[in-house]
């Protein structure tokens, strides 16, 4: 692609009246100051947003900022400092006990087969028990599903290593779908290999990506079931393991050398739960100060990762959200509440607490949407609501008035993990949805980095919530 | 964002309410056909697309594209076995004469001013004129736009140096708005600058990204100007001169010491013209066969560029969309022909060449399809017919059928560089229109890599080409 030259008059010509056509925004809604102002926010975030430059800072001195962490208080702290600077009308914390798991010295996973012994990248599952102490040394055998494993039974189960090797499927457009199509493996895979007498558990990576690069992610050991380490493999580790077995079943012919076994050694532990909290700052609304418009991501990442897509992204574009409120001199007819969830990866407590706090205090919420799904280029929003069909409301309302910002889908959903519970409460739930192709290419993992996050497309993020906000606020849902 | 968990019943559940109705994809389109072959485009694509493979081929082994250069032979000649590997019914070359520019011996940029000497990053323009022997050390004088030069006169002007430093205005959704809207300063402001005297030109680079990555481009000189050598800066340098620029504006007493001067070396130099050759390969039409459909991108890239996104993206995809044919079985009724055009980037000669002889040919082509906008996932198509408004009659055919698959803007346009000639001709010309937040951070760059490309974005690209070119074959547009 290139400019227009001087010596290409036709194509310059024909690029001009491109440009032309594509300047030409027919805006259907009938409010000139709602396109004004969904415009302003667009302007504002792109040309002076603030959210990129706090998620460098967020994800530089404060990486791995898992629940019990030193690295999650000192998010807290900055997020408290950060919501200070920004002329809120009331910024506080509410307290959390969180879960505590540490990793420990690093993992080991070590393939010994015929060939010798070959070291695989690995990740601890998050929550996963430690292995016994000098690790254990067993026979491995690989499952594609959960049913495989009630299968194949206690006889083929007992003293060995499960693999659980389904790949997600390539197929669906959204990979969150895939994601949650293979999720099984690795949040109950394990406990269920345990029941069968399993003596560990390694899991493939939940990601598109064909790399080296292991993606953890919470495990859940059911109450009943004997509690087995496990780990995850990156997809091109989990491919080389497969190979080693399918090679091994081959030349299977009784000899000692041809078995495939796993060294697995993993150092965790369980502490006692910790003080952690959510970080609030809020707008006063000017007519209803007792209803709230709540905008929301989560502080906490884990260990091994930067969190810049999860949660990074969201904490700093739910921050943005009030900046652009206040910059712009858009006073809220409603409360506009920015909470910086804690503990969303493994246990939710943030949320409770909130759930809890809310209900006690008897606030009603005209909407609680959460920014969870990566700061890529938004597409539109999922809306969840107990009295009919909210993404359908919205979409009639609004469509043509974010579409000059290519925000064109409303999906009926829950909004995410951290405000999902709110829609049973009544709540009109909603989350911000960007686009996902590359979100598990690096979620969970050490290279869920700044350098994954565009500027603009983080800050287009904000405003898009910003502007749904302010309709909201403005017009009802 | 976390997978459900055994623990969250509440959540689970409204998670896999959320999936069921995502999975529900309402199709308005009367031909259930038509909805079955987009899928299978599309799944084809996903789980078993070849288009990332052979772009890491293309950079790995031919980056730096250039014309006349010997990696854009090798990928002339990789380009023809390539599609000679897809068993189609044509594979065959074009000869084209095009420009010979070469880089020479590394440029080099050095800000002289009270403080010392300080190296900046540059990069030479492409089409470039060589400093003098020695190179050339002079004054230099800031400029926001060509208007400027014009103001400001010979007598201001002459034997400085002109440096453009008007950034990319940072409002427009659509960056490559910007990136127009900035681009004179580039491919104009050099040979202006010359024709009021200056020794030299900078340009800050056409980008939004703040960063020391400098980003190449074609400037062109009016006959009658005298040609001076022109060099982009990486935007954090083009900020390091302005500030030393302010601040010497500031302490301007007439003491030496306060000038800021530029120390500017280009080694380039242009040869006899070379040849070099588009590649074409054809699916003869089984009802039509002198009917063309055409698909392409193009081949050449600037000398420092992997040219991963530009454009190695549009020819893989082109590729892609043959082989989707191909492999799924469906026979198009009209021919349809992927070209792999040459010297895009400093010429358009292989698109003027393609012309003439389908004039000579008088060869009759139902749509000129591009892809020269990125390997992103992709948002829609811009359409351009001399008969009405051809993305007004494709949206309203067919956006039902593409918004499973985020497809749904149709836009007017002139397809891109290459295929915009034909629109003239009378022919339906069109583009892929890719997200293209990303695109101007690494366009004409070093870093213009392979890691930039998400693979399943570069192969819903090409399965969203096929698709439109099904439909287009099968119910004419």
């Amino acid at each position: 692609m290139r400019p227009r030259s001087l010596l290409l008059p036709l194509l310059s010509f024909l690029a001009l009246a491109r440009i032309a056509a594509a300047q030409i925004t027919t805006v259907a809604d009938s409010s000139p100051d709602a396109a004004k102002t969904l415009r302003q926010f667009h302007t504002e975030a792109l040309a002076r947003g603030q959210a990129f430059d706090h998620l460098r800072t967020l994800v530089t001195r404060f990486p791995g900022r898992l629940s019990g962490s030193k690295n999650l208080a000192g998010a807290i702290d900055w997020a408290e400092q950060t919501l200070g600077s920004l002329n809120l009308d009331r910024v506080y914390r509410q307290d959390v006990k969180v879960p505590h798991w540490e990793r420990g010295a690093k993992e080991s996973v070590m393939m010994v087969h015929a060939a010798g012994a070959e070291p695989l990248n690995a990740l601890a599952l998050g929550g996963s028990v430690p292995s016994p102490e000098g690790g254990v040394l067993a026979e491995v055998i690989e499952v594609k599903s959960l049913d495989d494993v009630i299968t194949l039974g206690h006889a083929k189960i007992a003293g060995k290593i499960v693999f659980f090797n389904r790949p997600m499927d390539p197929a669906p457009i959204r990979p969150g779908l895939a994601y949650t199509g293979a999720g099984d493996q690795r949040s109950r895979g394990p406990s269920l290999a345990g029941k069968y007498g399993a003596v560990g558990a390694l899991t493939r990576s939940l990601t598109h990506a064909r790399d080296d690069f292991p993606h953890t992610g919470n495990t859940t050991y059911a109450p009943d079931n004997p509690k087995i380490p496990a780990a995850a493999l990156p997809t091109l580790a989990a491919d080389r393991l497969s190979a080693a077995l399918a090679a091994s079943k081959r030349s299977a012919d009784g000899k000692e050398g041809a078995t495939v076994r796993v060294a697995l050694t993993i150092n965790s532990r369980w502490l006692p739960d910790a003080p952690a909290h959510n970080v609030i700052g809020e707008i006063r609304g000017t007519e209803f100060p007792d209803e709230i418009i709540l905008v929301g991501g989560h502080l906490d990442s884990w260990d091994v990762a930067p969190g810049a897509h999860d949660n990074g992204s969201g904490v700093v574009q739910s921050m943005e959200v009030l900046r652009l409120f206040r910059v712009l001199g858009l006073k809220p007819r409603h409360t506009l509440r920015c909470v910086l969830f804690t503990n969303e990866e493994n246990g939710l407590r943030g949320s409770a607490t909130y759930v809890s706090a809310m209900r006690e205090k008897q606030e009603k919420h005209l909407l609680a949407i959460e920014t969870d799904s990566g700061g890529f280029q938004p597409r539109g929003f999922n809306l969840g609501s107990t009295q009919g069909d909210a993404h359908e409301r919205a979409a009639a309302k609004w469509r043509a008035l974010f579409e000059p910002y290519g925000i064109t889908t409303f999906i009926k959903g829950t909004g995410g993990a951290d405000v999902g519970a709110l829609l049973a409460l009544g709540v009109t739930v909603g989350g911000l949805t960007p686009d996902s192709q590359r979100y598990f290419d690096h979620h969970h993992t050490t290279i869920d980095s700044l350098d994954k996050v565009n500027p603009r497309e983080l800050h287009l993020g904000a405003a898009a919530l910003a502007s749904l906000i302010w309709l909201v606020d403005t017009q009802g849902l």
